[in-house]
């Protein structure tokens, strides 16, 4: 019997308005445990791609519809969720319009980068976005 | 309760020699089914990261150390593996040394990238190997 970590991905939504300018990155306040700030994600199904996933995920917490811009990196630290030990395929994605909380999200938010509360997030969320904030430094 | 795909890590070793001449890339003879060439990998286990899981595969069917380069991505076709929805993370990894097969490998070869024999490849190795080389050439 194979029996491996479970399998989830998050994404890391970069908001646009209307007129292309950057609002923010997505977060949501989860409804279930472990409560606090996270990224929105959830498992991938079987019979599901990852990216799938990803999208239908990100449209049941936030209604958003997003557009995969690059696998960030997976986490798989056994200790990265509390529960039980859960690999993470992290992407960044875009998306426009307005975000509003659904299914397993209590609250979404919108932060600009610098103003992420970065000791508010559950599971390994905050260094995954550390790692975000340090990839785009090294692009500009 | 929770089902999500399999975890699966799989690795495209560029192989050097001690004075630091690529010498190719490792594919191995698969001893179980499905029978055919394919890249070295394997299951994840639980408490293990995929890092770890894809250099403990990559030493217990090639003998090989590998460091890894970077990821390329996670293949999660649910019919890339015939036998059940296994998503596999894949890295690009560099080694040196001579490989000997071992554990699930039958035989171990090393094979110039214009000399792959695509067609004979297992899963979606094929694919997999046709991103890297595509990746590669956009690098250069």
């Amino acid at each position: 019997m194979i029996k491996t970590p479970f399998l989830a991905t998050d994404g890391i939504i970069e908001l646009y308005d209307e007129n292309n300018n950057f609002k923010g990155i997505v977060l949501i306040q989860r409804l279930n445990k472990p409560h606090g700030l996270a990224l929105p994600g959830g498992f991938v199904d079987i019979g599901e791609k990852v990216e799938d996933a990803l999208k239908r995920e990100m449209k049941e917490e936030t209604s958003l519809d997003v557009e995969i811009k690059r696998l960030q990196n997976i986490y798989s630290d056994p200790k990265r969720d509390p529960r039980f030990h859960t690999a993470s395929a992290v992407y960044i994605c875009k998306s426009k319009g307005e975000p509003k909380a659904n299914d397993d999200a209590k609250e979404v938010y919108i932060y600009d980068l610098d103003k992420i509360p970065l000791d508010k997030l559950v599971f390994d969320h905050k260094k995954i976005i550390e790692d975000y904030l340090l990839s785009k430094e090294q692009i500009l």
